[in-house]
């Protein structure tokens, strides 16, 4: 059953008509079966958030922060750090969006991220959530569990995560993925389904689902994963386009096409990751309509 | 009122003579008439910089240790990042400056603020307030003032946190300005009064006041507000000056002139902000005399 | 005595017999006496490194995180940071080796750390220990003189943080060294017979003991002191390198000669710290065999 999925998935960049095929599932959604339509759609994503400037409230892990910050900026979105008990909710209820994001977990920073999640909902404010390395421990899925219930818009992980959350396996040991993003599938899509939320797997292809409908996106490179907080920072430039964005799994769509596209022109200037991890910046910063257009591989 | 005074400072680099009247206000600081003297006592505090490789202790956000840290050492001050309330009051005592920044705040943090705040004034040591987004959040706010009660040299934010620090208005949601700095001019120098202190407003023109005179910077690159933690590393290399020149106000004009012409560096050699952000510390340590003065906007 | 020591080891360089004296001290070492046969082993590490993957749990400070994930993804591991007390047992018992840096300690960090490295211990699991700025405070210092007799394969510090750590002075108020790294050899060599662990001394020339035996490495570049982290990532890309070659003094050797090499690579295509710290990633992932058996300096 994993197996024809997979080479389903594969097959999605093969040729539009399997693309199309695909695409004919998403009754509900309002991605366009058109990739030159859904690409200008892209295109305005990215320009709201450069004029809009979204405040994105972020509790999220200490490796990711710097990147995630920078890489918020360079779109265009207003950052703000906070994860004290004291003011996470005041933040968040005043936020256009908010990241919650379990990397460098503890007891203190999980309690603020509940009340941080709660607020948001309370307040109509959309939030995402990354449980990163949550096949690790039982800590972390328990907290990640825990948060996945609270009515997240969107959750963002690698095969690993997704699989380890949704309870199909264990799921890896660490932070990076230890299988490929298809044969997470059916896990996003039983996650996605449980929890009433777009999922997105991450990995060499990017998956979105709300549970029914499943989105291929195959921009990217593989210099993104030998840079730490890559995927944190995706998270985050996910829930900032979910401010400009309304339809959550459009919203995540989009984002994966910005950041993949980014990724592409970064490698293009960058031949090893410390240069790229500047170069995937000023990628996101200096994207124009014409290059993003191009680049956008949707399926 | 607010009005005039924004024409009157805008004013201040349309020609010397404008300056020249600001300056003149100036009479119980060192601060010299002449831009060209003033432009070499700079170099001097940054070649004291260098040579004396001053230990700066930041107490600082989690967002801004990595920007921080490496800014100082390009600067040639040696920083040092501890925040346990078992530590800070030794730390703070043995350095040569203290640079408190509340970005990432949270209890356990706060309470080591106070203590290393106070063991800096008993040891005489020179700290620096830098009060991030203190008008997002009323937690922030309450330790924010209270820290400003406890004799900091300086106090150095955008607009909207030396607004709202002041208590003039709510000033602001988020860490970054949403106003320009001379709409906080009044503020500021209410600010710098209540807490006999040195205020600095940093924006695309910098303000520097004592509650009585008022001086203004116009270097830097706008660049500098599209990476995070600029500001917060313009904090801490103001603590650092503290440490080399005994006037605090000087200290702050020249901190905001290194750091303003080392921006200006940067952006001719960087177009994108991730590329920006090395270039901007590359600038520091590359800063030579004859650049450094022949770009000195003092007014 | 000291002083004999130190122009001995200032000679280890000067040719290749005083080398071959240093080297031939070290019976019970695998260090092979002839330089390219061991630079072939420190190849081989790297290899390993990138082949194997190894998960690298690190207790870090929050300064180091972004450096030291960067340094050990490009580098070819797997890193993973957690520091709650809820997790960390589990996560050091997974990895394949572990890392221990003070630089931020506070009190929880400090009970997490206890725990990380019994679990190691208990599991099997090499782990090092940095004693970032031990001699700061006396919380610094009781919290590193404990963790160094829980076993660790290997500490590595700069001379001031190793003397103060083996008691032999006070050594230092901040987290750069304040004295050369041949001033503490003594040092050194008492904390490995006291903890029974390899110790690592690093600075323009970096040193290695086991207690008995003395390996000098000549790698490096003096920008690598002005970049913050620099010695944190080194202790992490160690760590990583304990998980790829059993005998820890031969780990630690490989890990400075790998370090040290990509520091040199990169001082040759950056001038100044910003993009030197870019460089440096970039150098660990770019090296290739003929480059790095080239510019070996074990003595």
């Amino acid at each position: 059953m994993r197996d024809s999925r997979e080479s389903n998935n594969r097959g999605a960049f093969t040729g539009r008509s399997t693309a199309a095929t695909l695409l004919s599932m998403a009754d509900d959604s309002m991605i366009d079966e058109n990739q030159e339509t859904e690409a200008l759609a892209v295109w305005q994503t990215l320009s709201r958030l450069r004029s809009a400037r979204p405040l994105v409230h972020c509790v999220t892990n200490a490796v990711a922060m710097d990147l995630t910050a920078n890489l918020l900026l360079a779109a265009g979105a207003s950052p703000v750090m906070a994860h004290a008990k004291e003011e996470v909710e005041e933040v968040a209820s005043a936020a256009a969006a908010l990241c919650i994001n379990i990397g460098t977990l503890d007891g203190p920073s999980a309690e603020a991220m509940y009340l941080a999640a709660k607020a948001a909902v309370e307040s109509g404010v959309p939030w995402l959530l990354d449980p990163v390395g949550v096949g690790a421990t039982s800590f972390r899925r328990e907290i990640a569990e825990r948060l996945s219930h609270l009515q997240p818009s969107v959750i963002r992980g690698n095969a690993s995560e997704i699989t380890a959350l949704s309870q199909e396996s264990g799921g890896g040991h660490g932070v990076d993925a230890t299988i490929e993003s298809w044969d997470a599938l059916d896990a996003a899509q039983d996650l996605a389904r449980k929890c009433g939320t777009v999922v997105a797997v991450t990995g060499s292809i990017d998956y979105v689902t709300n549970g029914h409908n499943m989105i291929a996106i195959a921009n990217g490179s593989e210099m993104m994963g030998r840079v730490t907080a890559v995927g944190c920072a995706l998270s985050a430039l996910t829930a900032a386009c979910l401010a400009v964005q309304e339809d959550p799994m459009r919203a995540t769509v989009h984002a994966l096409v910005i950041m993949g596209v980014a990724g592409e022109f970064a490698a293009e200037r960058a031949v090893a990751p410390g240069s790229f991890r500047s170069a995937l910046v000023d990628a996101i910063y200096l994207l124009d309509e014409a290059t993003l257009v191009k680049a956008v591989r949707i399926g």
